[in-house]
């Protein structure tokens, strides 16, 4: 396979975006995208599209990008759709990937583009609700139309953010009875990501936050509080890849992917490692580099707890010290592996088909230095983990990537 | 890119299953198809899973492949979920392609798979109408709620399929003006799909139809009576793909990629070819192929008047002579080029996910002389043409495959 490189990335503001369609989102972020890389439109020769809820919430299905690119004038070329939950757009990505390591061709777009926010919030529940199986879950659905969390921050007590916060609580929970871990050691996640976030324009949430806030903040579902939770959000993202080889055409700081690796949940047999440590063993192996080797890494950290667990599962520390690992500062912007500078899902939001593409973006920004006041000083090597559904007690798409400069 | 190789292949029979789940249906292709190859499930290292329509018919959008196939106790490997319209299933095939061609993995299933009979038929219609642009097309929706033909034989006159159909009448009428075709030889094509189809155990229609009853059946949309269009229907089709290299491990007769091409469609320039001749001009050039040497197709007749304009688009005749192919008998079963010999989807049917897998699996049928009553002699060459979506007059993507032994 070809070496692949980024050479471009845009993205919007991470926000309730209740005046702007999904096209307009996904035009910001494309243009943005080919700006950075002096790449006119029409160079780019395939695109591939991550989306998971416009069908559920715009009705939108089949062609999802087809309707936005058109709309800006690109056509003729080859548009995979994809969807995969949460994880859509490192699926696009993946694709994408493929089609440049493939030598199938050579100038290809990835976007991942989400309208979550609609003016009949049951739409949106709904939506997030197709993410697990859902002949088996439709009773959850019920629930979650009489439950829910807009993702303001002045959203009141007691409200739940979806039954995926259930499954983060149930799991925080084993974390914290099985190692000691405790809720402040979530708190002290979250608070580093919304500081984070705070220094991230593209972020939803802008407001440093201590320890003391996290744990003030309503609960959801113990011991998630409302600020362990990523919100639902709207946004579009957008990279462009091209083969290492062709890169210095368009850019002086190329990315190069070193790994792209998609997996599913599975019904494991005991002792076998959970998904997110499968595939993350895989592009380690696929990059020839080890958890050691990474200066800095965006993951998906739908609650704290789970940003806590990927730190296990990605091999930053062993398992059951995830906790040690945040009191160490280890994780924080300046520790010596910076996660989530971009302030993450909690703090930059989660608009599920953008996420992928974004958290790809950011590590783009970080290894080319041009990351602004969240910049992690020196980085070379960064990660990304997103995730997505929920099939019996496994994530059902994981991706894995690993770029460097 | 490695040389890629089918080894087994599997289909439902197409047909109004409304006791089955899309589950169940997928299943049953899967298992044939890894039968058909001695594969086991535990050897797929990853699947490519199209459907169009699930999200808007079952609420199930987000992870629909993982839910199927862990359902059948394949978990833990890459899956893609894709969508594009009527042509979901061949992206599929072309993802399933690109994984094994790029060296990223061996032995790859692709499935198509669509669920569109619903007890509620405004569901079906509606989840048909988001293959086009819908912030455009909303009051096309609400037509179509009010003008359905639920694809039985039996259906009533005057009834609307879809506002596909009008489009098709459109370009039929076009085409009539034109260059003199007639609707005789439009419904010379569907009596040729429906004959075959008769000959064809997987088909919705199994009723061997002469150009008489094809004119004699309900006008939809002039010139289209209800026979020269395609019905709606529930189905799977799946295929084991794997290198070339590999493919002897597994069977004596493996059926060869030689071209997968998906585009889309664009504004074009005056005397720019329409996107299934410039999708079908690239494959031949992967191929290393003409239209000559074409000895079998499986073309997206969603109406007779498309498979009609195919004949053009594909250069199996000039520009403005579909209607003389088709007078000449050369695209019947025993002609010199059959076109559909599965019945295609006027016959065989159109379950909208389902068809560019099930196009894929009759031509690895034809080429390995598995084919039964519809078996086109001797064919070593074959080719598939699936189409989805409809954005400005022009096709929002289309696939084109070419397949050797």
């Amino acid at each position: 396979m070809r070496e692949v490189a980024l050479v471009g990335a845009g993205m919007t503001r991470f926000a309730k975006h209740l005046d702007r369609s999904m096209k307009d989102l996904a035009r910001e972020s494309i243009d943005n995208a080919l700006r950075s890389a002096n790449i006119n439109a029409s160079a780019l020769e395939a695109a591939a599209v991550g989306n998971a809820m416009a069908g559920l919430i715009t009705g939108q299905e089949c062609i999802r990008g087809q309707v936005v690119l058109r709309e800006m004038g690109i056509g003729g070329i080859p548009v995979i759709n994809t969807e995969n939950a949460c994880a859509s757009a490192a699926t696009a990505f993946h694709i994408a990937w493929l089609y440049v390591a493939s030598g199938m061709y050579d100038v290809v777009l990835a976007v991942g583009m989400e309208k979550l926010f609609h003016q009949d919030k049951s739409k949106s529940f709904e939506a997030l609700g197709s993410a697990i199986d859902v002949e088996l879950m439709q009773q959850t659905l019920e629930q979650m139309k009489t439950a829910t969390n807009d993702g303001g921050e002045d959203a009141g007590a007691g409200k739940s953010r979806s039954m995926f916060m259930d499954f983060y609580a149930d799991f925080a929970r084993a974390h914290m009875r099985e190692y000691g871990t405790t809720k402040e050691h979530f708190a002290k996640i979250a608070a580093k990501n919304h500081t984070n976030g705070s220094l991230n324009p593209h972020a939803q949430f802008q407001t440093p936050r201590t320890m003391e806030d996290i744990l003030a903040s309503p609960m959801i579902a113990d011991p998630l509080t409302r600020m362990m939770c990523s919100p639902i959000g709207d946004g579009a993202a957008a990279v462009i890849l091209t083969s290492a080889e062709r890169a210095k055409q368009y850019t002086a700081k190329p990315v190069y992917v070193r790994a792209s690796v998609l997996g599913s949940g599975k019904d494991r047999k005991p002792g076998e490692p959970e998904v997110t440590e499968r595939v993350a063993r895989k592009a380690y192996e696929m990059a020839g580099l080890g958890p050691q080797d990474i200066h800095v890494a965006e993951v998906h950290d739908a609650s704290a707890p789970a940003e806590l667990i990927i730190y296990e599962e990605l091999g930053f520390c062993k398992h059951g010290e995830g906790g040690r690992l945040i009191d160490e500062g280890a994780t924080l912007l300046g520790g010596r592996l910076p996660v989530n500078p971009s302030g993450g899902l909690l703090a930059k939001g989660h608009p599920v088909g953008a996420t992928g593409v974004a958290q790809i973006a950011e590590i783009f920004w970080q290894l080319r230095g041009e990351a602004g006041k969240r910049q992690v000083q020196g980085a070379k090597v960064g990660l990304t983990e997103n995730g997505g559904g929920m099939l019996r007690g496994e994530a059902a798409a994981v991706a894995v990537h690993i770029l460097t400069v």
